[in-house]
């Protein structure tokens, strides 16, 4: 009933159903899948699960399974694959794969040269429609995604694209060059994956020539590929938030699991140390007007909430390419003002609930300057932190959180304790 | 120069533009863009930069803008036009084209229905290639980002697909019936455009068949509009984590701004009155023992940072349908496990940092033990909490953080100024 199951599943379906299984019943379920299908869902399971099911498999089996691929995805796949396995895969190669499997090896992963395949069908400019249906007959199948063919030059310089609409409904006898499109960029091997993503998705492309900085065609980006792009980089956003990593096993072994999270729970207990080291600068206060100490989480609080809004629209607006130097004073302002505003909505109604609750005037005017000090602070730190962080090659998503609760925390703390011992001791 | 610049740049990427300027250069820019694009990228802005773009525009400048648009890019600006301009597009159109924009208009947004276009190409399965090319030859145009032609009866219901792949490269003598691939189950125009977008991740499509409940073909999705549709929920998900909307303008009002934000420091500040109001519960300690005061920070943060990290790893795995019911106790098992784990490290290091700092043995006692209560509290909160308001139908991306929140310093409260009173006084 499984192998029933597994027939009707594709590999993407497959590797998803791998993720969400738990150590035992995973490994069985791998077993049942076919060898011959087994290459390309490694291809499409996370990181630690690939490397989980690679461990359970023979030399031979590895062999088997991954000499089928695809050029590009056994690019993706070699370093995980044990030193024998890639002996003997590149042993069984023919020349021409080996050098196209040390081509794709040589871009970064998160390059158009990492995202490439090699499946280009490629024409020339002087030949007739005819010609080319012919040549298509002949050659009997086309690489999928290919909604394109690629025209060159006997340098194989990119010239123009002849897209397959373009030669469906074409007169046969007119010449490629007539009617392809020459008003086309080929992508440099060197642009990152995410700029990549959003060419695809602001020009509508299926798929795109890559080529070299002499205008040479090396390959070819399709859209699938550029959707596990996107995906994968909106999951690392969010999981980085939480200091956690998109490639992880959710089913890793507990002490893999709670060692890794130690660390982000590690750097969170320093700042809050941070914070209890300034609050212990203000202990005789404290010990003099307990009710400083059963109100100060909320300035606190609140700061870290509103700072984390600014915050938020700063790391999309940076990934978006929608802050930049031109604008970025005009937003910082609006940020600036949109603060002062809710600071001084919400200081009075803490201040009045303050007053009510400990029947003490100058503890809602403490507590309301304080709030108001520590939102415009929120504000600028949610403003220029991720600015700074992207400076200093930090990643935003990761650190910016962090960072900005520990300023919010401190300047939260300092304003209202500090008001609280000049005012009312 | 500006008008350069427009011209190379596609709708999408001039809507980006637009985005990210401030009003007065925003409005100078759109005055600039062709009244032929104006359409398009009206399509391609977020809702609120929209309705502004469109308030600028006359009734007649937004007919000819609008006039040209796919039926299916009408339909989803169609509640954004003012009535006048809706009056005249409808009497503009034939009755061919007023019946599909009524057929685009029936299906929510967020379904298969909601996300087609009605630019199919179907062909009969009876007929040769050869007589089909010659029909795409006499056609003169087959529609942007068309992989596949559709096999259907004299019905409409879906037989096959005929890839132009296969059609380019079969012997045109054969018959469509020949050739097709009859292995393909159209999309049912119900289905949740997120469902949608998994399967095109899942299978790399460039286009599918949507169909009714008879199997009848009702238009077709294209990849283009998945990969927004996947951005969206992407930018969804981030953004309402800090309360936001992604379909705010960022250069909105700062008064529009500054409200709608307001609603989310008003939830929030209500948890944390709820927080205060426990601590004042424990006046009495805290004002003999201060070092609880300067300590109970800690406790509380430590569990929103650990609850954090299973909330997110809950979210990501509903999302994608990685966690249901058939694993949901081994997941829950091993947050727990990792959660105690961690519990005894950092509540060691906690414990000895608190009794070194205040020379306080039954005080470091209390901490350790106060953070190991609320770890372990963090992880099912964590775990459930996305559960539960999942099962209500609330989006645990936008409500999750500020429950779990709520949970984590509650519970810490408790369990430190609980003890402490217990113990210490
Ligand atoms: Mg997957
Ligand atoms: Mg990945
Ligand atoms: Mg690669
Ligand atoms: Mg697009
Ligand atoms: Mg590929
Ligand atoms: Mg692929
Ligand atoms: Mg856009
Ligand atoms: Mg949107
Ligand atoms: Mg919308
Ligand atoms: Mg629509
Ligand atoms: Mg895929
Ligand atoms: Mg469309
Ligand atoms: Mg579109």
């Amino acid at each position: 009933k499984v192998r029933q199951l597994l027939s009707v599943l594709h590999p993407a379906e497959i590797g998803d159903l791998l993720e969400s299984l738990p150590h035992g019943p995973r490994e069985l379920l791998w077993e049942l899948v076919p060898s011959e299908e087994q290459g390309e869902v490694l291809v499409e399971v996370n990181d630690e699960v690939r490397s989980g099911l690679i461990d359970e498999m023979e030399t031979h089996e590895l062999v088997q399974a991954t000499g089928g691929l695809d050029t590009d995805d056994l690019a993706d796949l070699l370093h995980d694959l044990p030193g024998a396995v890639i002996h003997e895969l590149l042993l069984s190669m023919d020349k021409q794969n080996r050098q196209r499997l040390e081509a794709a090896l040589s871009y970064p992963e998160d390059t158009a040269g990492g995202l490439m395949d090699l499946d280009v069908v490629t024409v020339r400019a002087n030949v007739s429609l005819d010609v080319v249906l012919r040549y298509l007959r002949l050659r009997g199948e086309i690489p999928e995604l290919t909604d394109s063919l690629f025209v060159v030059n006997r340098f194989d310089h990119l010239q123009g694209l002849l897209p397959l609409s373009t030669l469906l409904t074409n007169d046969p006898e007119a010449s490629v060059a007539e009617v392809m499109n020459r008003d086309v960029e080929g992508i440099p091997a060197t642009m990152k994956s995410i700029d990549v993503a959003r060419l695809f998705q602001d020009r509508n492309l299926v798929s795109a020539p890559v080529i070299d900085e002499n205008n040479k065609l090396l390959g070819r980006i399709t859209v699938d590929d550029v959707v596990d792009v996107i995906r994968d980089e909106a999951e690392h956003n969010i999981m980085s938030m939480a200091g956690l990593d998109e490639e992880d096993d959710i089913f890793a072994p507990v002490v893999t699991s709670a060692r890794r999270r130690a660390v982000w729970l590690g750097v969170n207990l320093a700042t809050a140390f941070l914070a209890s080291w300034v609050i212990g600068l203000f202990e005789s206060t404290l010990d003099k007007v307990v009710a400083l100490a059963v109100l100060m989480p909320i300035v606190a609080s609140m700061g870290g909430i509103a700072g984390s809004q600014t915050l938020t629209i700063m790391i999309r607006g940076l990934a978006l390419g929608q802050v930049g130097s031109s604008n970025a004073r005009s937003l910082m302002l609006k940020e600036i003002q949109v603060s002062i505003m809710n600071a001084l909505i919400w200081s009075l109604v803490v201040a009045v609930i303050a007053m009510a609750w400990f029947q003490n005037m100058d503890l809602g005017l403490i507590i309301g300057a304080a709030l108001i000090i520590n939102l415009i602070f929120a504000a600028v730190a949610g403003f220029t932190i991720p600015l700074i962080l992207k400076r200093v090659g930090v990643d935003p998503a990761l650190a910016g959180t962090v960072l900005l609760t520990t300023v919010t925390d401190v300047v939260g703390f300092v304003a209202f304790l500090g008001l609280g011992t000049w005012y009312l001791t």
